[in-house]
């Protein structure tokens, strides 16, 4: 069990910032997030787009802004468990939190604060029947550690950038790579495009258009997916892991049976005093916040993080005072 | 008079960042500040210092910030007054205020947004008996436009950052430069320091230290300073103008009485809702406000700031509702 002071779940920029302000105030975090990289939002959905509303940024790249504020918390040393999303809440004897995530991962700390953003963020998972019986069991929807596929048959599915970074990605490492995509052409990055038809032409993929994976076939354990093609009608394809990618689309997910007092428009429901939600020592910072007033804003996040650390502190120092000082004076000192 | 949207009192970070959050809406601001350049106590007090603490730079300086700032809001052209302090406010029949600055400049808009920091910075005089006569008429207290001294005798006297870098400056574009200072040794930085002696060396600064200017002479206007000398006694000299630089000190100033809502020790009391004061459509953010869990810091003001846009846009155009918009997907509009 990892123990901490707080648990932040989500890895996107408000999650992120929030290791910061704490690591100020000495106290320790450990982030969870159902993405295998931290970012959130901005690593998820618009990586390359420039933002403009950051203070003191008149425009910053998505990516480099998660870049920056991961070189910004590195002194505070944060834990990090990716790729698992946050499951359950348990209140223990002592006052503290458990959080269990989807994968048994257990972490524990007298504080949690949810910065998870739009929600975690989900699969979407193609209309096969069985596929849940052959999930982790020869089905990912994610990536997490490519490793995993190394000098293995892959077949990924999917047209967009994710499915042909992929491709090319794992086509150098894997022992068989087949993207299978239902249309001639591709919604990815012209030059990812370019770059598979290449590999594909050189014999490094085995490239499908026009065609669905409709059937996944194996006892306990993938075997064969069945692929319906537009002109050649089914046929089956050995196969040891079969990767769908058509996107991720974000879940408030099991948060919502947390006890949590959430409005089911706007979110989790908190005082603006120190963004507290209605179970003492759980807070809500960013996006899945709602207060009167509220705009879903990183900057608002930002701001809502570090009020809320204040309170942190309390609660894992009753004993102390918080001493408040600025890092233009004391300069940061980490961990 | 001017006529603008929102009248912003600070040129500080908070203050600047305004101008952008209400650009988003397409609201106009201009900005009055006591001191001659942007940047509040940024650049007043610690523009080489290094920040930390603002979300997304590991590491800023002071003054890069403003700069930064600066680019930010350029799309939205505000208005600037600078080195006039805001001294009155009056309420008008049409429920707009005017502002009045210590000059006389007459700023008029439904709305006042008060990002003062700690308040106006006022230089700190020296103790003679009659220098409040010689203001302006020969006194000066800050340096607002370096070309209103070119070619006349200058007495500049301090021993700070301040007086070694302005009389460093102007000994090149002055009829004769004087620098009068206290002790021997100087509290600025090495390279000033040297580089005053070296222009003293050539003949380019009239370096007296171990002196005082204890008296001002003149009718209607400055004609000569009385200098006490630590080993020469008093002698006369003298001068077209007298410069004493001896730093400034934020005082809340004229604002005490403008009717608002006021805690003497933390500042100006605020509803967090949008950060409105006692007075309908006068706003106060960033350091000079205070409510239950406030943290006097940079981040948090642009999130004051940000929320306080919102009410202003309602006040504005009372009969539209603001449509709230992201940056990624629409970029930014300037005017």
């Amino acid at each position: 069990m990892v123990k901490t002071d707080i648990i932040i779940i989500g890895a996107g920029p408000v999650g992120l910032f929030t290791v910061f302000e704490a690591g100020l105030l000495k106290l320790r975090c450990h982030i969870v997030d159902a993405l295998p990289q931290p970012g959130g939002q901005l690593a998820e959905i618009y990586p390359k787009k420039p933002i403009y509303d950051i203070p003191g940024y008149p425009t910053v790249g998505a990516k480099e802004l998660v870049d920056n504020l991961m070189e910004q918390i590195e002194p505070f040393k944060p834990g990090f468990t990716l790729g698992e999303r946050a499951e359950k809440l348990d209140k223990q004897e002592d006052g503290s939190f458990t959080i269990t995530t989807s994968e048994g991962t257990q972490i524990n700390a007298p504080v949690v604060a949810i910065a998870a953003g739009l929600g975690s963020f989900e699969p979407r998972k193609p209309p096969i029947e069985n596929i849940e019986a052959f999930e982790h069991k020869g089905v990912e929807y994610m990536v997490k550690e490519p490793e995993h596929f190394r000098d293995k048959r892959v077949v990924i599915s999917g047209g967009g950038d994710s499915a042909l970074d992929w491709a090319i990605h794992l086509s150098d490492m894997v022992k068989e790579l087949t993207l299978v995509h239902r249309r001639k052409g591709f919604r990815g990055a012209p030059d990812s495009v370019e770059k598979v038809e290449q590999l594909a032409a050189a014999g490094k993929i085995n490239l499908v258009t026009e065609a669905q994976v409709i059937g996944l076939e194996g006892n306990g354990k993938l075997k064969e997916v069945v692929i319906h093609h537009k002109t050649e009608g089914d046929y089956t394809k050995e196969t040891d892991f079969f990767v769908p990618l058509f996107g991720l689309t974000p879940k408030m997910g099991p948060l919502q049976d947390w006890g949590l007092d959430i409005d089911p428009k706007d979110g989790i429901k908190v005082d603006t005093f120190d963004y507290s939600t209605n179970i003492p020592g759980v807070f809500a910072i960013g996006d899945i916040n709602t207060y009167p007033g509220k705009l879903k804003l990183i900057l608002c996040g930002f701001h809502e993080a570090t009020l809320m650390c204040q309170s942190a502190f309390k609660i894992v120092h009753p004993e102390q005072k918080v001493s408040f000082k600025y890092t233009t004076v004391n300069g940061v000192n980490g961990f």
